[in-house]
C-alpha cells in the first residue's frame, strides 16, 4: 500500500507519499481500507519530530479515518467485512490501509457521507470526553470554546448547544466568528481585538464561564482562570501557547474551580473504547437527526498532505481538512 | 452570652472572651447552645486579619461546634428543641450560642460523645466533599494525604481505608507517623527526611497516587503533580505553602490529571447542605459502627482559645483541638 511517511522530521515537505508494507490486523483488530483521513494539530507536531507515536502505534501520521472493513483479526465481534466505518486511531490514518482496534470503530452515522465521516472521530471523542465526561457541562451552563472555528471548536459549539448550554467562542476573524454564530454560538469574541475575560464576564452577568475548552495552555492559563465562574472547570486539550505558566491557587480555591488536561492518543485501549462507546451513544444520534454535522474546510488528495499541513499551519481554515485516498487503479 | 471576639487582629492574645449580644435564629435557622467548638487553621488566619467571615456570617471565629438546640426559627422541619447536634458553621462556633442554618446540622453520631462530636463537621465535610465528591477516590486506588496527623488527615486516612483504598501520609515526626499507621495508613513518609514523590512512586510500583489531598498549595504543587498517577486528581484544600507556583501543563496533560481547589466556608447554603447530607449518609454510619472515630488532641476551656491557637500554630498536636464552653453558673 501507499502511506504518508516522514523520512526526516521537518516542514510540510517532510511528508512523503511512499509505498510501504500492508499492515496486518492482530487479535481484536480490523483492517480498514481507508477512504479519507483528516488532519489534526498533533500530526503537525509529529511531522516536526515533537510527538512520536505511542508504543505499538503505526509510524505514519493520522489520528482518524473513514473507510471499509476488509479483514477481521481474531476475536472481533460485532463488525463484518464490508462495513462502512470511521475510526479513532493512535496513528496511521494517512494511508491506504490501517489496522484499528475494534473498540475504536464507529459506524458511519446516518446522513453523513463515508468520506465526510473521517472528520468526526477525533473531534467527537475529544469534545465529548472533555466537555461532558470530565467537565460535566450541564444545561444552562456557559461553555467558552477557544478556537471556535477549528474542527474541535465547531463540534464543541454544536454539542454544547444540543445539550442546552450557552456557548461563547473566541476566533481571530469576523468570518470565523460569523461561522460560529451560524452553528449556534451565542457570544462571539475576536481575540485580536477584545479581552475574552471581560467579554465572557459581561455576557454572563459577571459570572464567567462554567466550562472552558482550551487549546492554548500556558498562554491562556491565568486569563482562563479569571474567566471561570464559581465551580468552573477548565479543560486543557492543547498546548499551542506553551506548557509552563504561573498558577494562582488562591483564585482557583476562591472559585472552587478545577483544571484538567487530557489527550486521547496516549489513553489505553479500554479508555478509548469507553469514550468511543459514549460518543456512539450520545453524539451519533445527534448526527443522524441533523442537530450536529461535520464541518469540513476542504478536501485534498492524500498524497498532497504537505499542502493540507500548510493550510492547518496558516490557520485560515474553518473546520476539518480531509485527505482523500486516490482511486485505486 | 459570651464569645471569643477579635477586637484587633494579631497573635493568639487577640482572642478575647467577652460578653456579646445573643444571636437570634432567622428563617430556616436554629439556635444551638454550644457545648464545644473545635479549632481550624482558618480560625488562625481570621484572628490574624487575613480571612474575614463571608457576608452574613457571625463575626466570631469557629467553623464547627456541638451542642443542643434551644430554639427554632421559622420554617425549620426535622429538628426539635433539645436535640443534640453538631454543625458546620460559617463562623461563630467560639461562643456560648450560635445560629445555624438547619441544612448544616448533623445529629451526634451513635457512639460519639456530645462534646467529641464538635471535632467532626469540618473534617468530615472537607474530606468527603474533596476526596469522594470531587476526586472520586475508588477502592484499590491510592490516596496521598499531606499532614496525615492533622484533624483533616486523621479523618481522611480513616474514610479512605473504609472505602477500600490504600493510604499514604506525610508527617513531620515518627510519633505522628506511628499514629497514622494506627489509623490504618499503609505508606508512612517523614517529609523532613524523605522525598514524598520518590516514596509514593516506590510504594505504588512506579504508578503514583491516584488522589492527593493537599493543604500546602504552591510549595507542593510541582511535586504533587509529579507524585500523581495517570488519571490522578490533586485536591487542594489549603495554601499553607503559598498560592502562586509554576504549573507544568505538559506533565498534567501527559498524565490526564486534574487539579481542584475548594473551601467549605464560602459555599452557598445549598451546596453546604448537600455536602452535610452526603456526610450524614456515608460517614455517619461508619462512626456509628466504630470504623471511624474522631481524633482529639486535647480539650481546653473556650476562654483559653489563645492557648488552643498556640497549640495549632506549634503543629505538635495530633487530631483536633476542642474548646469546651465553661459550665453555666
Amino acid at each position: 500500500m501507499y502511506a504518508i511517511t516522514i523520512p526526516e522530521p521537518g516542514g510540510p515537505e517532510a511528508l512523503v507519499w511512499d509505498e510501504v508494507p500492508d499492515p496486518v490486523p492482530g487479535e481484536g483488530e480490523v483492517l480498514v481500507e481507508v477512504v479519507a483521513g483528516a488532519v489534526n494539530r498533533a500530526d503537525v507536531l509529529q511531522r516536526q519530530g515533537y510527538y512520536d507515536p505511542p508504543p505499538g502505534a503505526s509510524a505514519y501520521p493520522g489520528l482518524e479515518c473513514s473507510g471499509r472493513i476488509t479483514a477481521l483479526g481474531p476475536g472481533v465481534a460485532g463488525w463484518s467485512v464490508g462495513d462502512e466505518v470511521c475510526a479513532l486511531l493512535a496513528g496511521g490514518g494517512y494511508a491506504e490501509k490501517v489496522v484499528v482496534p475494534a473498540g475504536q470503530l464507529l459506524p458511519v452515522p446516518e446522513g453523513v457521507g463515508l468520506k465526510q465521516a473521517a472528520a468526526l472521530p477525533e473531534v467527537a471523542c475529544t469534545v465529548w470526553s472533555n466537555v461532558f465526561m470530565v467537565a460535566h457541562l450541564r444545561p444552562d451552563e456557559t461553555l467558552l470554546v477557544h478556537g471556535g472555528s477549528s474542527g474541535i471548536g465547531t463540534m464543541a459549539i454544536q454539542l454544547a448547544k444540543a445539550a442546552g448550554a450557552k456557548v461563547a467562542v473566541t476566533a481571530g476573524t469576523k468570518e470565523k466568528l460569523d461561522f460560529c454564530a451560524g452553528l449556534g454560538a451565542d457570544i462571539l469574541i475576536n481575540y485580536r481585538e477584545q479581552d475574552f475575560v471581560a467579554e465572557v464576564k459581561e455576557a454572563t452577568g459577571g459570572a464567567g464561564a462554567d466550562v472552558i475548552l482550551d487549546n492554548m495552555g500556558a498562554k491562556y492559563l491565568d486569563r482562563n482562570i479569571k474567566a471561570l465562574a464559581v465551580n468552573g472547570r477548565l479543560a486543557v486539550i492543547g498546548l499551542q501557547g506553551g506548557a509552563k505558566a504561573e498558577l494562582n491557587l488562591g483564585v482557583l480555591l476562591a472559585k472552587r474551580a478545577a483544571i484538567s488536561a487530557t489527550s486521547l492518543r496516549a489513553r489505553p485501549l479500554g479508555e478509548k473504547a469507553a469514550i468511543v462507546a459514549a460518543v456512539r451513544e450520545h453524539v451519533w444520534p445527534l448526527l443522524a437527526d441533523g442537530h450536529v454535522r461535520p464541518v469540513i474546510d476542504r478536501e485534498l488528495p492524500m498524497p498532497e498532505a504537505a499542502e493540507a499541513h500548510r493550510v492547518m499551519e496558516a490557520s485560515g481554515h474553518i473546520g476539518k481538512v480531509l485527505l482523500v485516498v486516490p482511486e485505486r487503479s
